[in-house]
């Protein structure tokens, strides 16, 4: 997956459900679904071309919700931050050497690391 | 500020690039200026039943964003979970008493939490 198509996707995990039910069908099958614009077409009985224009119009939609919320842009900042902070709770679970009271502490530390990037 | 408004000025702030032009104005201006309904039809030149209306859809608006998509519930889940790891990182500050290595990486992991609140 190109980085462009790994973008796309996860505007469209956040806004998915914003666009019109047709885009994010088609959006789906092309994107996630790796189907063909014409595989779509044929699938749905309409033409190649528009497929594509629907498709179009849904990216368009997408980036336009980001750039106007910039929630999608926080949460990449926020997930590399995360890592950040895991990076640092690990050498301190390193340091500890995985025991006593503060070691402990960190451990509980990673996995709230952890949870907040689901 | 009731409950209420705080959640609706939070969805504002994620979701009100989305908004017309209008509804933002109009709910900028009593949820945020704090002005009634007449003071906005006012000075809007509308009535204070159109003004109303536009408010009401405006938050119907936000309300309906935040059900399809849920950013606003996993933004707050993330605050509440750092919370949850800066006492973490707290509590281990004091129990390296400020000093030492592993205190310098704690204060480090403290600084990284801070960001995660932008």
């Amino acid at each position: 997956m190109d980085d462009e198509t790994l973008y796309m996707t996860m505007l469209f995990d956040f806004f998915g459900e914003l666009l019109t039910e047709k885009q994010r069908e088609y959006f789906d099958l092309y994107h996630n679904e790796d189907l063909s614009l014409s595989e779509i077409a044929e699938r749905a009985g309409i033409s190649r071309q528009g497929v594509y224009d629907i498709i179009t119009r849904a990216e368009k939609s997408l980036v336009q919700m980001e750039n106007k919320t910039g929630v999608v842009g926080k949460w990449l900042r926020t997930r590399n931050e995360l890592q950040r902070a895991e990076t640092i709770a690990n050498e301190l679970i390193r340091m500890t050497h995985g025991h006593g009271e503060s070691a402990e502490l960190v451990k509980e530390l990673v996995l709230s690391l952890e949870e907040l990037k689901n």
